[in-house]
C-alpha cells in the first residue's frame, strides 16, 4: 500500500450541523477484512437526527463521528484470509456487526444482539464510524457481492430494503392477504414493495401527502393508496375517535367486506405517529398483526384492549437480519408491474464536499421544484470527491 | 321426557345484584345436542362484573341472563344423532359456540370468531344464557367427556385452565425458558402452571399479595415468587420509573445474568394493570414476548419503543381454542412437584339458592378467616339444589 | 319447486369405462344448503382413475357414483337459513365436507379429518356423489361466491389451485427463494404459479415433456424450465445415481452457486415418480423442504439419510384447507408477468353426453393436433346438456 | 507457560482398533480461545464406528485422529481477549465449530453449516481432533460454563442431551401431547426425557430390550414403555406388515382411542432401523411428525404415501444448535418424577490408558454382570491419567 493510499477523506460530524471534511489514516485490512471504496450512500432519518441535533433520541454523540450506513462500493484491497471477494468486486456493506456469540446471534436474530456495533450509531463507545468516507475497512463476511446488473446506487438501497424484508418476514404474510402500510416515505415504500413481492394480494399505502401516495401506486410499490386526513385530536378520546374514523375509511377500500373496520391482515406502521399506530390497531382484523416499524414517540397511549381482545399482535421490527441475499435477488429483477426501485432515489449529490447540501435536501419532503424527496444518495469517488 | 323434567330451576340476573331463582322450561335436546345436569360451576371475574353492574365494560345486559360459564355436569339425555356421549357421562362444557364457517373458524382460531356466541356473555343478542341452571341443552360436539379420575369440580376448572393452555401455546415457550407471570389470582396461577408443565425451566409469579405468591410456590404452580411493591406514580414518567424498578428487581431473581432487567423469555400479564404491563415490557428480553391476558384498563400508556426496538412482541390472548383435550390430560395427572389443581378451589357453595353468597365471596380476596379466596365453585344437583 | 325441477340428469359411473347418463331426483335444499346448477367441471387424475378402473389405488367403488369435484356453478335455490348467498350467484364448490368436530377440524386442518366426506371419492360409504350432474345440493358454507370478473371455468380451476395454495403455505417460502417444481401438468403448473405469486424469486419447473415446460414459462407459471431426461435405472443404485445426476443438472441452473447440487430452498414433487422424489431430496439445500404432492408409487425407496442428515424435511400435502378466498383473490388478477390461469384449460367439452369424450381427452398428454392437454373442462347447462 | 505444560498426552486412533497414547505439544490459547483440561468424555456411537472401522459410514479417516466429542473440563488458561471465562471454571465443550458466515449460520441453524468443523469427525480435512486428550485449546465462545451443582460427568452428557433438545424443539410439541420414542439407548432416553420436560403428557419408549425399557420408566425418562417384538420380514411387504402390527400394538397403549394405529402426535425414531421408521410412519396421527434421529441404513424403503396422504411430516434432526444453555438449565434440576440424568452414565473408566477398555464396554449392550450399558464415560486428569 502506497503512503498516499493510507490517507482518506471523511465527512465527520463534530456537533449539531457541524460537518467537517477531514483526512483520516486507514490501515491495511486485517486478515478477514476487505477495504472498500465507498461509492454510494443513502441518507437515513437517523443520520439526519444526528446531523441536526448531535444526538438521536436518547443517544448522544460522544466523539466526532462519520455518518452514513446505507452504502455500496468497490473492493480495493482484501485481507489475507479473505476468499469470497477480490479487488474490483462491487459490494453492498452490511454495517451492523453483532457480537456473534450471544444467544440472539447464534439463533439468527443478530439484529437484537446487545453487543451490536452499528456504523454511524453512537450507542456503543467508541462509536462505530459511518461510511461517509472515501474508503473503509469492513469484515468480508459482512460485504455482499452485487451482480453485474445491480448498480451501486441500488446497492445502497439494500439497507432500507432490508427493513422491508425483515418486516414482511416477521409478518408471515399469506398469499393473497390484504395489508396496509402507514407512511409512504422511503421505508414505507420499500415495506410496501416487499409485501407485494411476498404475495400480498392487496397492498394499500397511506400517507398524508397525496404526492407520495401517487408515487407509490404509479411506480408499482403498492396496489392502491389512501390519503390520511390531517385531523388532530386534543384529548386521547378525540385522538382515538379520529383513529377509528381513519380505520373505518380504510376499511371501505376493501370491497368484499360488510364491516367498516378491521379487515387488514397486517398493518405496517412506518410513521411512529401515535394516531397512525392507534388507527393501525383498529384497522387490523382479529388475529392479524400490527408491525411496529416507524420510530417515533417512545411512549404512546394505545387502545390495547382493542388489540388484545381480538388477538391483534403488536410485533416489533428493529433493523434486519439475514436479508441481503434476498434483497439482491429482489432488486435484480425488473418488469411491468414490478416495483421500480431505482425511482426511489430522487436526488443525487456528488462528493463529500456536498454532504451538507445532501443533508439539507434529505430533511425536506419536497425540493424547490416541488418534486418529492424520497431517498437522497451521496455519490463519491475513492478520494471522497465528485469526479466520478 | 316426563313433564316435571321439562322444568328447571335457574339463577337469573335481572339487574345489578338482582339475582333471582326462577323456573324455566327446557325442551328436549335437538338431534346434535345433549342435555346436561350442571353440577359444578366456577365463578369468574366477568360473572362478577355482570352481577355487580349488570354490564361488563362496554357490554350492557339487555335481557335477564343466567351467569356461569365454567361448568361440568352429567349427561341426562342425548339427541338422536349424538354418538360420542351417553346418559351418565361426566362432561365439561365448552360454552363458546362459534359460527363454524368464517375464516377464523376454519383456520382453527374460533376464539376470535366474530359470530361467537358465548354463554353468560351479553355481547350477542339474544344473550346466550349461562350455566347456572339445573339442566341445559348443549351441542354434543362442545361437551368434553371427563375420565373417571377427574372430579366435576376439576372439570369446571378446565375453562380457566384453557386460558393458560392457549396463552402458553401462543407464547411458544422453549424448554428451559424463564418466564414471569404477573398476577397470582386463579388465571395467573393456571397460566403459571401451564408454563411450568410446558417446559419453562423457571416460572416466577408476581403479585402484590404475599399470601397468593406463597400459595403459588407451595402448591407447585410456580418455581418462585415476587411480591410487587404497592407504589403508584402520579405522572406517566413516575409510573414508568416504578415499572422499570419493578422490572429491575425481578431481573435480579435470575442469577445467571449481569444485567438487571429484561431477562424474561416471556411475561404473562394477567392483571390488566398499566404499571404491570409497563413492567412486563421492561422485564422481557430482546426477542421475547409479552402475553396480554389480563383484561383491565382498555386504553393504556405504554413504553412502546422499549418493546419495538428490542422486538419484544405484545401478543393478545383472548379465551382459548382447541384446549379441552389438553386440559383433561393435564388435570388427570398428579404427583410430587406437579401443580395441585384441586387446591385452587378455595370455597364451595351448594345450591343455586346460595349463589348470592357465592358471588359475594368471589368478590373478596380473603374470607372472614383471612384465608385466600381463589376460585369459588357453586355445586348443585339436577334440581339446582344443594342436596347432593 | 316444480315437479320437473326435481329431476336432474347425472353422469354416473357403473364400472370401468361404464359411464351412463341417468335421471336422478333431487330434493329441496335443506335449511343450510343451496341448490347449484353445476356449469363447469374440470376433470382430475383421480376422476380418470375411477373412470378407467372403477377404483383409485386401494379405494374400490362400491356403488354407482358420479365423478367430478372441480366445479363452479350458479345458485338456483337457497335453504331457509342461508343468508350469504342468493339465487343467481356464481359460486365455486368446495366439495370436501369434513366432520367439523374432531381435533383436526377445530385446529383448522380439516383436509386431514378422518371423517372427511369428499365428493367423487369412494372412500366413505355411501359415497359422496360427484358434481357431474345438472344440479346438486351443497352446504352454503362450502360454496364460495365468485366476483363478476371470474368466469365459471376459472371457478372450476380453484380446486386444483387450492392444492397449490396449500402446498406453498406449508412450504413457508421466504421472499426471493429458489424453488423447483417437478411435473408440469395442471397441478405442477398451479403449484409453480402459487410459488411465484407467494414471493419465490426463482421458480424452475421440470418435466420430461419439453412442450409443457415451454408452456409454463411462456405463460408466466414459472421463471425457467428444465427438461428431465428419460433415463431409468434397473437397480436402486442406478436409480439413485440418475437422481443425483438430475439434481446436479438442476443445480447448475442457479448461477450463484459453486456446488452442483442441493441449492433449492424447496422442491415441490408433483409427479409421484420415485426417481423424481429421489432427485428432489438431492436437489434441496440443507434445511430446505421437499413437498410431497404427487400421488404415485405408495412404497418408495428413498435416500433418507441424505434428507435427515441435512435436515431436508419431507412435508406431506394432501388436498387443502382454507384456500378458496385466497384462490379467488389470485385468479381475479391479470397482468403482464402474471400467470395466465385461463390458458391452463386447454380443452372444453359441452354437455354430460360428451363426458366420455372428455375423459378420453383427459387421459392424453397431447391431442390429435399435437396440442398439449392440460386441463379438460366439461361445461353443461342446468339440464346437464350442452345448449349453453 | 512452563515447558512441561506444552506437552500433553492424547489418545490417538491410527487405524481400526489401533488406539495409541501419544504425547502432543500444545500452544498457548489464541486470543479468543481458552485452554481446557478435559476431565470427562462420554463415548458415542460415531466414536465407536471410527474405533472399530477407521471410518464412519462413507467418511474415511485420513490421518491419525483423537476421538471424543462429549466432554467437560476445567479452564487452565485463557486467551488475551477472553472475558467470559477464567482459570478454574468448569465448562462443557460444544465441539462443532461452524463457519459463522453462511446463510445457515446467520439464520441460527449452524448445525447444518456446510463448513462445520466438528471434533472427532473425519469429514473435514485436516480432521478436527477430538477431546480425548489431557488439555485442548477451544474457542471461549463455544465453552459453556457449568454451575456449581452440575458435575463434569453431567457436563459431558450435555452433548447427547443437546440432540434431545434440538429434536423436541423441531417437533414443536404441544403440552399434553402423546409421543413415542423408538430406541432406549442413551440418545433415545435423552430424547424421551426432553419430550417429557417439554410438556408431552404421555411419553412411550419402545425398544427390543425389556431391560432398557424398564430403566427408562423407573428413572423417569418416560411415562411408559413398549417392548418391540424381534420379528423380521423377508420381503418389503412382510416388513411393512410387521411395521403395521407394531404400530397397531403401540396404538393400543393410548386408551382414549378407538382406532388401533396412528395416534401419536410425534414419533422420535432413534434407531435407524427401517422397520422402526416404517412403524413410526404408521404410528403417527394425521398431521403429526416423525423425527428422524437415528442414523442407520442410508437408503430405506418407506410407505411414503401413508405419510404424505395424512400430512405426517418426516423431519430431519442432525446434531443441534443453540442447546447448551437449555441443557444446563435442564440438568441443574432434580426432583421426584424428574429424569435422573446421572443414572444414564452406567460405566466409568479412568485415564486415557484405559480408553480401549472403555471403547470395548461402549460396544456392548450389557456388561459381564448383565447390567445395562448406556453411557460410558472416560474420566481423566490433566495429564490424561487416572489419578483424580
Amino acid at each position: 500500500m502506497a503512503a498516499r493510499d493510507r490517507i482518506i477523506r471523511a465527512s465527520v460530524l463534530h456537533g449539531a450541523k457541524d460537518l467537517r471534511i477531514e483526512e483520516r489514516s486507514i490501515s491495511d485490512p486485517s486478515p478477514q477484512e476487505v477495504q472498500v471504496a465507498v461509492r454510494a450512500t443513502g441518507l437515513c432519518g437517523s443520520d439526519l437526527h444526528y446531523y441536526n441535533h448531535y444526538r438521536n433520541g436518547d443517544i448522544v454523540v460522544r466523539e466526532p463521528m462519520s455518518l452514513g450506513h446505507e452504502s455500496a462500493g468497490v473492493v480495493t484491497a482484501v485481507g489475507s484470509e479473505v476468499s469470497n471477494l477480490k479487488v474490483g468486486d462491487k459490494i453492498a456493506l452490511e454495517v451492523g456487526l453483532p457480537c456473534g456469540n450471544c444467544e440472539r446471534c447464534t439463533e439468527g436474530r443478530y439484529n437484537i444482539c446487545k453487543g451490536m456495533n452499528f456504523r454511524s450509531s453512537a450507542k456503543a463507545f467508541p462509536h462505530a464510524q459511518g461510511t461517509l468516507q472515501g474508503r473503509i475497512n469492513h469484515p468480508a463476511a459482512w460485504c455482499h457481492k452485487l451482480p453485474e446488473q445491480v448498480s451501486l446506487d441500488l446497492g445502497a438501497i439494500l439497507e432500507p430494503l432490508s427493513v422491508g424484508i425483515h418486516a414482511t418476514r416477521r409478518a408471515q404474510l399469506a398469499a393473497g392477504s390484504t395489508v396496509l402500510v402507514f407512511g409512504a416515505g422511503a421505508v414505507g415504500l420499500l415495506v410496501a414493495a416487499m409485501a407485494k413481492i411476498s404475495g400480498a394480494g392487496t397492498v394499500i399505502i397511506a400517507d398524508i401527502d397525496a404526492g407520495r401516495v401517487e408515487f407509490a401506486t404509479q411506480n408499482s410499490f403498492a396496489h392502491s393508496g389512501f390519503i390520511v386526513p390531517m385531523k388532530r385530536g386534543e384529548t386521547v378520546e378525540e385522538q382515538l375517535t379520529i383513529a377509528q374514523e381513519i380505520a373505518a375509511e380504510i376499511g371501505k377500500l376493501k370491497k368484499s367486506t360488510d364491516e367498516p373496520t378491521g379487515e387488514m391482515d397486517a398493518v405496517f406502521e412506518c410513521t411512529g405517529v401515535p394516531s397512525c399506530l392507534q388507527a393501525s390497531i383498529y384497522a387490523t382484523r382479529p388475529g392479524g398483526k400490527v408491525m411496529l416499524i416507524g420510530m417515533g414517540t417512545p411512549i404512546q397511549t394505545l387502545p390495547i384492549s382493542a388489540a388484545a381482545l381480538r388477538e391483534v399482535d403488536l410485533v416489533g421490527v428493529f433493523r434486519y437480519a439475514n436479508t441481503y441475499s434476498t434483497g439482491i435477488e429482489v432488486v435484480s429483477k425488473r418488469g411491468p408491474g414490478y416495483p421500480n426501485f431505482a425511482k426511489i432515489i430522487t436526488h443525487r449529490f456528488k462528493g463529500l464536499d456536498n454532504a451538507v447540501d445532501a443533508f439539507n435536501m434529505a430533511g425536506k419532503t419536497k425540493d424547490e421544484s416541488g418534486e418529492l424527496v424520497l431517498k437522497v444518495v451521496l455519490e463519491i469517488d475513492e478520494e471522497g470527491r465528485s469526479k466520478l
